[in-house]
């Protein structure tokens, strides 16, 4: 398979809010008003549950049609737990990201446990966000 | 510091496309034509990128708050290469996510050298959504 490259663009509006642009949509970042923000986009943290649930949502439907399971419909949680001291500054020997991040599915379907089971490991083994949380990425930053 | 829990809800309207509600927003994501979808949002690896410049540009302004760095404007480019086959079936070696992600940061200000590589390795070290991507991160799969 050719390599798939994704990109994105930001621009800082304020300090909490930045817009950023991929190959045909905008999005907007932003922290709400008790963070010091302008409360006009979800902030960084929920784009990653976004990206997490909305990738596993994909996926999910493409293995259940591998499978042959019925697949009339999806709900998603997903939930994450930080500690906002190292990001602001502050002493603290807990990481800076989720601590944990938690998803429960809620599948539509009449397929039997067995078969729900092997649906479960293949989301796990086959969802790029997933891979990316739960497992190390290289990440390079510079200065232009 | 008390913890902080984000939640993010997603309901599946059709095999690619997914509505995802967090607090007081709603974010929709998609795939293109191209692969299957019905291209009404951005993709969940660039909801990802998103979370990422999004956060950098949060952290950054902070950061440059805290070092006295006259921060007048902050552009973030990210990208990240991922090899599409094990998410598609497909037999590889390769992991299914971004297998490397890259960030340039053009910041607007007149800080020396010095005052700007303190900058950038504090936005490593204090950036949630670049913890979350370079480390480990528990994930639990569950169904309801």
């Amino acid at each position: 398979m050719p390599k798939m490259t994704f990109k994105a663009k930001a621009k800082s509006e304020n300090p909490m809010k930045s817009v950023i642009e991929t190959s045909h949509f905008k999005m907007i970042v932003d922290e709400p008003e008790r963070m010091g923000g302008t409360d006009d986009g979800a902030t960084p943290m929920e784009y990653m549950l976004a990206a997490l649930a909305g990738c596993l949502n994909i996926v999910g439907h493409s293995v259940a049609q591998e499978l042959g399971m019925n697949l009339k419909g999806l709900e998603i949680n997903v939930e994450g737990d930080l500690n906002p001291a190292r990001f602001m500054g502050q002493p603290t020997e807990d990481r800076t990201g989720y601590q944990e991040v938690r998803v429960t599915l809620h599948p539509d379907t009449d397929a039997d446990q067995a078969t729900l089971e092997r649906w479960l490991a293949s989301l796990e083994e086959r969802c790029p966000v997933s891979d990316n949380l739960a497992n190390e990425t290289p990440l390079k930053l510079s200065l232009s």
